[in-house]
């Protein structure tokens, strides 16, 4: 399953690129730990159903656009 | 984000309905515990990403289907 976790990472990533919003600005509007968001980018953490859905609308997507 | 889990427990339940598995045995074949897999269904627990990846290879569907 740790694929799973790489590949939404690299979604996320991705789609933040995309947007031009920082790690740290993430965080903030995601109200995720800092260093949480970079371990969820590199697909460290398995990562809840809530937070996927707060980081999706902070990157303005759908949450099923972040699954792989 | 409680209704997101409420949201998701109801689309797990209508699926496993519709494929006619009992809560214990999708608990065996996912590998969750039986009492977590009511408490999901119910919308008591904020599931992660992987545990939806096991539920819907169980239950022949998209993960994405799974999400409201």
């Amino acid at each position: 399953m740790k694929d799973l976790a790489i590949q939404f990472g690299v979604k996320m990533r991705e789609r933040r690129k995309v947007l031009k919003i920082s790690q740290d600005k993430l965080a903030l509007l995601t109200d995720i730990d800092r260093s949480y968001v970079g371990r969820i980018e590199r697909g460290e953490v398995n990562v809840t159903l809530e937070k996927v859905y707060q980081i999706a609308e902070v990157l303005e997507c759908d949450a099923k656009d972040l699954l792989p």
